[in-house]
């Protein structure tokens, strides 16, 4: 069991204030040791029933990189082929399982894999924080030529893609807009 | 802007190796302060487009956590009933805004509002995590009952709930049960 001074002298909110979306990104590669350190953060996250939905594939090819995005931003998802710019793309892929998706979701209504996908994704993004890596969420791709691309299996779908690199020369963390605490939360009923 | 210093000198992977779900809790309730501190953990989350569409709802107080636990936890939820012996319920509303949700669901599929919720959800776990206390991420209550009795308005609904207090005395960390590398991840293609 860890102690509790190796558990506690780390605060997480530093992190968290530190972290900022990325969109320009160095000419330099990320260390795939970086890498596999981010992947470990996320491989560890918590998910519903412990059913792991989430597959992480590391695109730091630079070929299979453009091959890709050449698919997964066309058409209307051109807007977010500056994703391209970043030295590493992560697509998140799930691969919900029976129990806690399609039955959890037929009774209770949320397919918990796309929060699972969330947990874990963050736990990536927040461990590349920690290691002065930049990234960025990106939704706004075509899932399904994602997937074609990447000839995933029946019942796996692309979900979300991270865009992962050393932050440009020059780049400065701007003010995070955000919602002020009484917008956000209330104690112990619907805010009024 | 941070120094480079105070940026990298907070990793995440012992936070993270740190972490389980707790499910026994300490008869001790827990220090507004503390939560306040995990609540702005969650309101800087990033988030789709930065529609920010998560609302907390913290319940510390015995007499609405018990009837709120009496509806959420009723019927086939009454599995997980025990996370009425958590001290404090923090309920994660989500307001699905129409650009990132129903504009953007309706052409890219998916409801990024729900990655939103796990990205802010785990933000609370990680920040309740490096100050001693446990959570357990509950998906499985009546979102329907939780909404109606905490009278949310129309178009927000109840997502998820997570469990919070200090690990009962005696409790301690089992094993991390995750997929191993090899099944989680893969370079530049899906794993064979």
């Amino acid at each position: 069991m860890t102690s509790s001074r190796t558990e506690h002298d780390h605060p997480i909110l530093p992190q968290i204030l530190a972290r900022r979306s990325v969109r320009r990104f160095a000419d330099r590669p990320v260390e795939r040791e970086k890498l596999l350190a981010c992947v470990d953060a996320a491989r560890l996250a918590p998910s519903a029933e412990n059913s792991q939905p989430s597959r992480f594939i590391l695109i730091d090819d630079p070929a299979v990189k453009k091959a890709f995005g050449e698919k997964a931003f066309s058409g209307v998802y051109r807007a977010t082929r500056w994703t391209l710019d970043a030295p590493a793309l992560v697509v998140l892929a799930a691969k919900p399982d029976f129990i806690a998706n399609r039955l959890g979701r037929l009774i209770q209504g949320t397919p918990f894999w796309l929060v699972d996908i969330g947990i874990a994704g963050e736990h990536f993004v927040l461990q590349a924080q920690s290691m002065g890596l930049g990234t960025c969420w990106i939704g706004w791709f075509s899932s399904r030529k994602a997937g074609r691309f990447l000839r995933l299996p029946p019942g796996v779908r692309a979900a979300m893609v991270l865009a992962v690199g050393y932050p440009a020369k020059g780049w400065t963390p701007g003010p995070l807009r955000r919602l002020d605490n009484e917008a956000f939360f209330s104690w112990n009923a619907w805010k009024k």
